[in-house]
């Protein structure tokens, strides 16, 4: 994708419905698909410190020059030698790979690469953006207040930046675009570790006006959304009783044609709006998903504007019940809220109606139906592909600093301690989370070209992108899903893989797992994702057995032959993961037939069968980003634009990826494939250690190669020059708990308690 | 177990030396193995309130009579009311197991059952312990400072119930034990979601002087400890660089011969002691493990008695440095701590000699070798299997509840949407979790008894209880290992499966993945645990081909039959699972083999073969899991003590929980007993099918008789009365940033941003 994909045809997207839940911009930083291949970053001048510098010790043996008690070692002086851990030191001297060829790959090109650079460096070293006191220090209030504070700092200091590039500033779709993007990614992640309330008026709010707000609408409200001038916004679906089924949304909109006003009411408890981010405390107005009664005639959901704050005094408005809905697993900047509508009055004119109008008297005009909103859908999927895979690479990356710098039980007894990545069960832990991680981000590469060719196609009103939309939709389903979940998996594993260190807040996994888990669920929930999936293979299956030509993504589903057994590792191990998806399909079908057939209806026997069908859409996944993978790796490699080296270690990468996909699914794969033998077997097994050996001496290159930030990382365990002690004890001694010497409970309760008041 | 466990010999276990990390004690509640049978919680008046009003009507549909918005509805007038949500009525009306049954076998017998809620009543009804903000808006000082307030009532509160109950208040280890017992299980979660500082003052600090301390030193620490006058306690072992490695720790100690005294020193900034409970702020007493050394002469790791923090003003002593080691995924209020020591002098008198001596003159007598240090190291590694199994069913319950409460999703399009729980797909989801935390249950009351048995055999000094040490040691390690890893993975699948709101903090969940995620790491890492048990199957795997007797929970790997598959499907279940451990091991032995012909050291040939070992001791973990929890299901089924439900809907769980197993393990299963046939698979799919039909309709009754007090779930979505949304809606009106209408950052932050002053 890289350059070409940044030219994505905004306007389409704009164009679709957002019926669905836009849960992702509650929650998340937006991170559209072109986004990932260039915002990773290094501090740079560490790398180059760390050149200059070559102090050959462990940081963890500090030698103490006097014996008197150097608490300040930990303070300013210590900060200005800046040395970097000689285990880190040594494993970068050694790497084949280098880590710059790889950065600017992986970044979309150099000038990417640099660009983002510079614009961190722009934040990152400006002192207004440093953190004083560790968030997960501050009381839920207090990090509310300190993150409003921030971003508004970040705002302006970022518009600053837009006018320096563009003086001419004025509001665009591609503005619009460009500053979202800003908003989020590396930036966004490195300044609000837990994201923050205000993106959520660029993303959702001002998409929801451009896609479903008339001309005059689009003039009434976006210049003013743009300058913020008395419009913070908020896009409010989600219901405390009702979430995917969008259908039994509760709240109603009642068209008053005597005053030409919508009524808005939330009627019960379950129908108060929950979630939207910034809701809780920020947003004045809100984007509200209603249902629309006129003349007591239901017209489904619509979309309506309305004010929930005053814009001078921010005072809730009359009949306006709102607040925040509490601390969560992740994303605790977001300020997610609570609504409740007691007969709220809104002019006529702020239903969003490009798609669908009342006029004056209550006639209700229909307009086009929301065919394409599968887009938006696909869209959102595809993004969230590519924010897990950034977490679990962050993961990733303080790991595999971590257990380098880490030293722990020897393996020969008269030999020191070892780092701990020198454990094979260790390498076995942290290497397949990057080899797929970057496999995932060839796919979701490719994905993106896919639905950038459907929606030029849907633009061309062709019936080839017609066609191809239910085979998106299915495959951005269930990768999503699959990759949701074995990223938010393999971020655990990597906490794990640090023993207790990785259990501190400081290290910064719970913040990492928290974002990626919620992922799980959000945008589409996990099991309901993959049962949309299944049923799209279903139906191909079924066409199969009619002979019908299928989508080149289930063509497989066609082919019954068996597995045989070539030179080529990774390509039986795809084969043997598409053997075992088209019978898991045919499995689930037959399931659903048999229980059809004894009386229930088909809509129960749907609903027995799920097991079946929701191992059939994951099966399919596995089959599909393995396969996708291979070819993508084979792709570049012909294309021949990369170094020798980052081809080859992408090469390994992309293997072990299949093979351990391949291992972690063998359950499924020896039951649909019971021609493996224990010696094939045993050759994947051995194949698969072989790789870890190959790719060990390249792990820390390579993970320098996606070039975080540190403040991206946001770990004292995983920054770049390996200072893990040094930074876990900094952070300790910030604690605002540890500024007093005697915290005031001894006084007030431990005393009395020692004296025996009790 | 159950009764005759609450009299295992609890001064045999403080004989045992403490020489590992009794990490356990920094961050979890301690929870005797008698004490799970006997710590869970309903509260009955809410079931009784249940029978009398039934009102049948869902909590989420309460009608609005005026149209008037009612704030307060969330507020005291509905909680008046009470009402229990219609759904989980129908549910109890429907079930055919009586929970009280269930309850009162779980618990351990009646009486266990009524003095427990008895005990809960009084703390829990006492408005001194209310919550008046949930702990996940508090700092993190404020809440050290609120659980440090709240612990000091508790302590006192306790010594008066104690008091009450036996006058003749004197020490004792009885007494410790019942105390002990009393800090943690359902009272202390109930009181205290993420544990609190002084509980290791009464664990590992107090039990440490008893099974360390030579009578003099207990006559001088003991009594004062106890009445915690002037000594609050905590035990410092693992350091910032050093934890499971234990020979690495660096803190020494040196003995001056001429003022008799001990130096302590943390030479390096990895030395500083880093993890103990109530150190951080609270504690002015520490247990220090140090190197001893005597003119120069190292004699190996010893306990010391070191005074932190002066008695009356708790400033830390000259050469002191010591604080909170900040914020952590779970177990925040137990105010870890860190601690640096500069030349801090103690009389001689403060090494801990039971064990081992220094004379006035400096010379070392070594005492009894620490051989039963596996006593301790079980008892902790039982106590954490049973720690795992509390947090999966909590969770499980607040799943198990709200599943029925929430309703999503038509399953024929002409009904309305139906509870999470009739979806197949959430059935096998949450029934499963409760099929292996009661299985796991059956299996940690087993291993309980054994580890008494031979606790007891090597106080009459028999052969039989040093031999059935190792074995008892292998056991404890993978089971610890596997039980912390599926408990974990378990919570967080529940968690998972409540959508949304099981992301809400109010949910709980993060709070039980937190303390349920911990135990994966401390008392043992997961794959150093692992290793231990291979090495151990692996000797008795060279001891079978030698054709000697094998300790019975190895046996198997004498058996090298092949699969005969029978009519009883979860016998045959076991028995593959058998037979892929034996092969596994088999395959560790000979890998390490390879490697070692290739020229490699021996140690070095384990690490290479690390993950083939690691593989085993999993594999024998679930082999002994599902064998052992059928036996003592069948046990207590032919005992006759169980109604015919409760013992039906056992077997039904103990079924479940292999089938799963062996599911959930196919991959292994079907490389090693390659003649299963695809057949022999369905049938037992099928049965899963048909055991989550069966257990459907008890789901409810039977997590109500887990009997979890609603304060020890701590959940807004798991309650007794599942009033689901108001809860939600009243924890979020709780938040202080909902405490005022205008959030302060709007006047300083936003309004200037909105009038252009960016």
């Amino acid at each position: 994708m890289h350059k070409e994909s940044r030219y994505i045809n905004w306007q389409l997207i704009f164009n679709f419905g957002s019926l669905i839940t836009i849960f992702l911009c509650y929650l998340r930083p937006w991170r559209p698909g072109c986004h990932v291949s260039s915002c990773r970053s290094v501090s740079c001048s560490h790398q180059l410190l760390s050149a200059i510098e070559s102090f050959d010790r462990r940081s963890s043996e500090i030698p103490q020059k006097s014996k008197t008690l150097r608490k300040e070692r930990s303070g300013r002086r210590d900060r200005a030698i800046m040395s970097v851990n000689a285990d880190l030191q040594r494993e970068r001297a050694a790497a084949t790979l280098d880590s710059e060829d790889f950065a600017r790959w992986w970044a979309g090109g150099s000038w990417q690469l640099e660009e983002r650079r510079a614009l961190e460096r722009r934040f990152y070293e400006d002192p207004d953006f440093a953190e004083p006191v560790h968030p997960s220090c501050l009381s839920y209030k207090e990090r509310y207040q300190q993150t409003v504070a921030r971003s508004t700092r970040f705002l302006a200091k970022l518009r600053q930046w837009q006018q320096e590039k563009q003086p001419q500033l004025q509001l665009s779709v591609n503005m619009l675009r460009d500053f979202r993007l800003l908003l989020s990614g590396s930036l966004g992640t490195g300044l609000f570790q837990q994201s923050f309330p205000l993106r959520v008026h660029f993303s959702m709010f001002m998409t929801t006006l451009l896609s479903q707000g008339t001309e005059e609408q689009q003039a009434q409200w976006l210049n003013r959304s743009w300058h913020m001038d008395g419009v913070l916004g908020t896009y409010a679906q989600t219901e405390l009783g009702h979430g995917t089924f969008v259908r039994g949304l509760e709240t109603r909109a009642d068209y008053d044609p005597i005053t030409q006003e919508f009524i808005l009411n939330t009627p019960t408890q379950s129908s108060y709006k929950w979630w939207p981010g910034g809701l809780g405390n920020t947003a004045n107005v809100a984007i509200v998903l209603a249902q629309l009664y006129v003349k007591g005639k239901h017209y489904g959901l619509q979309s309506f504007v309305v004010r929930i704050r005053d814009e001078r005094t921010h005072e809730p408005l009359t009949g306006v019940d709102v607040g925040d809905i509490g601390p969560r697993l992740g994303g605790n900047g977001v300020n997610n809220g609570f609504l409740g509508l007691r007969d709220v009055r809104i002019p006529r004119n702020q239903m969003l109606m490009k798609n669908a109008q009342v006029l004056n008297d209550g006639t209700f005009v229909q307009g086009r139906p929301p065919l394409l909103l599968y887009g938006t859908m696909v869209y959102v999927r595809v993004i969230t592909l590519k924010d897990v895979l950034f977490g679990l690479l962050q993961a990733a990356t303080i790991a595999t600093r971590y257990s380098v710098v880490r030293r722990q039980s020897r393996i020969n007894s008269d030999q020191p301690e070892v780092s701990v990545l020198d454990h094979i069960t260790q390498q076995a832990k942290i290497l397949p989370q990057i080899a797929r991680g970057v496999s995932y981000r060839l796919v979701s590469d490719w994905l993106w070209r896919f639905y950038e060719d459907v929606l030029r196609q849907l633009e061309d009103e062709s019936t080839a992108g017609r066609n191809s939309l239910p085979e998106l939709h299915a495959l951005s389903c269930c990768l999503k899903a699959v990759a949701s979940d074995e990223a938010s998996e393999g971020v655990d594993l990597l906490r794990k893989s640090c023993g207790g260190h990785g259990f501190l807040s400081s290290a910064n996994f719970d913040s990492i797992y928290g974002l990626t888990a919620a992922a799980y669920t959000y945008e589409g929930e996990y099991t309901v994702l993959l049962l949309q999936t299944a049923r799209f293979l279903v139906r191909q299956y079924v066409d199969s057995l009619k002979r019908k030509v299928l989508p080149s993504s289930v063509s497989y589903l066609r082919d019954t032959s068996r597995l045989v057994w070539g030179k080529n590792l990774a390509a039986n191990c795809v084969r043997a993961l598409e053997i075992s998806a088209m019978e898991q399909v045919r499995q689930a079908w037959q399931t659903q037939k048999t229980h059809q057939s004894s009386k229930v209806s088909a809509e129960m026997a749907s609903n027995l069968a799920g097991r079946q069908l929701t191992s059939a859409a994951i099966a399919h996944a596995h089959a599909f980003f393995t396969r996708n993978a291979l070819e993508q790796v084979e792709a570049l490699r012909k294309k021949g634009d990369l170094s020798p080296n980052v081809s080859l270690v992408l090469s390994q990468l992309v293997e072990l990826f299949v093979i351990d996909t391949f291992l972690r699914q063998s359950g499924c794969v020896l039951r649909w494939n019971n021609g493996i033998t224990g010696t094939q077997l045993r050759f994947v097994e051995r194949r698969f250690e072989e790789l870890l050996a190959k790719l060990r001496p390249n792990a820390v290159a390579l993970v320098d190669g996606f070039d975080f930030h540190d403040r991206v990382l946001g770990s004292t365990l995983g920054c770049h020059d390996g200072r893990v002690y040094e930074r876990l004890m900094e952070e300790a001694r910030r604690n605002p708990v540890n500024q007093e010497p005697v915290n005031s409970s001894f006084h007030n309760h431990l005393l009395p308690m020692m004296r025996g008041k009790l």
